[in-house]
């Protein structure tokens, strides 16, 4: 059994096309029914402003699977600490035995979240999509677009955040560290207008985004949402849509963009994302076509980046 | 952070009643509404004959809670491994950081499984019970009597299992560690016959004992059934019994003795253990009463026995 703190994981994974194929794998053999993905396990730790959440899944065949756990304690910023941790146990799938414990400290979520907004996009957005939007200046608005360069010529990038100052400062960064050009915005409709993909990547918990944002031919990614009281999309986004995906379905109507729909019959058709993969086919038939895809963040995610996190650290 | 191992454990967590107050407190804060448990989160891996269980509670104003990872892997026998297995980690109620890694593989489980026989022993059971009837000769078989001896004066031992040669091994090791008089029986309801106390703890999956086995003034545990596809007893057990008590009613139904009652109304009055011990009177009002207690395993145990753990291992 061995120990892997962040910084040895940091050295070998990182935002490139190999761990963009083991997530997608991991989203592919979903679609193609080949996963365990049991519900997320969530509590609250109330007195604390705390939850913690654990996701696991197995690939049917596959040697390892991974269990996360992924605290998030919201007061921690007052006492100098981050507000999200975590670790990752890597588990033999032949005797359940521990191989691993990789101490990311929840770096390898963000890599998986990253991943997962790029696959959304290899798979949904326009081939020629050159220009973004992003909603939000935190770790995932700059994470997102990074990732999205493994799968789109991204050239401009327009950014919208309620601190004008940390949008501001985002800019800043994606200028000097991508070499793009950046304009910030203090209205959002302004944001979107140009946006060839529109990814939302708030902890908003009323909807931001609605169907008049929104241009013909463009992609929205909202991966935000990740709890029963968040949301970033208005109904009129997917009623506007031509083809809205869930990572899950189920997860999204419980912590994603679904909520509104959740339990009785949505008016717009629902496909999820392993399913658009293993399909083999496109969504998107024209390239006026709007699509939508909302992340929650699934156990086969984290089994997959685990694995694939331990496969470069053993070898 | 701190890792432990299962030496380390071992060594300063035994069946003692510091340990049996540290896990009859957990379940007093369940009995009074003071404890956040989500349901278990568990996944099986077919291909192997594997399962992995995850389970936790938080008593509020604890400083610590723990997550528990146990997987089974049934095949695991036939490699030279142990079936059972597991870890448990301790976080920080505050801010959410690992404080300890415990690698007990399963260890803790065991300790608070015996305990919580005990802690049912003692809130149920007839105070002068004398002679205890085992069915199953496993280490739990062992274990349950070695805790129940921390609360009752036992003296004498019926075992009953489906392999005798195992029943006669178990036998002979209970005589000698713990100076009992133990028989024997290839009768299951000859081995209930004189019994204060029967503790069914086989991993049977149809119904081992019946309500004709039982003779006036006896308690049951019964804590083998711990999955949807395990029941150890009939149900006229439960409706000749007087009180029927389970660890968790939700957990009962899905994984252990109600699993005849899900979904409907039982002919009986479910109470929980938490809740008798919350009271703080005993359901029990004459000698002649038959109480039955189902233990399937909760989280709450997890996390007080974890607590109680590394109070020793960093104290």
């Amino acid at each position: 059994m061995e120990l892997y703190n962040r910084q040895q994981i940091q050295d070998v994974v990182k935002l490139d096309h190999a761990a963009l194929d083991a997530v997608e794998a991991g989203f592919r053999a979903l679609g193609e029914g080949n996963v365990v993905q049991p519900p997320i396990l969530s509590m609250a730790i109330e007195e604390s402003n705390g939850e913690v959440d654990v996701k696991t899944a197995h690939i049917r065949g596959n040697s390892r699977f991974a269990i996360k756990v992924s605290p998030g304690f919201f007061d921690n910023p007052k006492l100098g600490l981050p507000s999200l941790n975590g670790l990752m146990i890597v588990f033999s799938a032949k005797t359940g035995l521990v191989e691993a414990v990789l101490f990311d400290e929840g770096y390898l979520t963000d890599i998986r979240t990253a991943l997962a907004g790029a696959i959304a996009a290899k798979h949904l957005s326009r081939a020629d999509s050159r220009r973004v939007t992003v909603l939000g200046a935190g770790l995932q608005a700059e994470l997102q677009v990074a990732a999205l360069r493994l799968v789109r010529d991204i050239e401009t990038l327009d950014v919208w955040a309620r601190d004008v100052a940390k949008a501001e400062a985002y800019a800043a960064r994606m200028q000097e560290a991508y070499g793009l050009t950046v304009a910030v915005h203090t209205d959002l409709g302004e944001a979107c207008r140009e946006a060839d993909i529109i990814v939302t990547t708030t902890p908003s918990r009323s909807p931001l985004l609605s169907g008049e944002h929104l241009r013909e031919g463009v992609h929205i990614t909202a991966m935000g949402s990740d709890s029963p009281d968040k949301r970033e999309l208005d109904s009129s986004v997917m009623e506007r849509a031509d083809h809205f995906v869930a990572d899950t379905r189920a997860q999204s109507e419980h912590n994603g963009e679904l909520k509104a729909y959740a339990g009785h019959a949505a008016p717009f058709t629902i496909t999820e994302l392993g399913a658009v993969i293993a399909s083999g086919s496109r969504l998107r038939t024209a390239g006026s076509q709007i699509t939508v895809c909302d992340l929650t963040g699934t156990g086969v995610q984290d089994t997959a980046i685990a694995g694939f996190a331990l496969g470069r650290l053993a070898g």
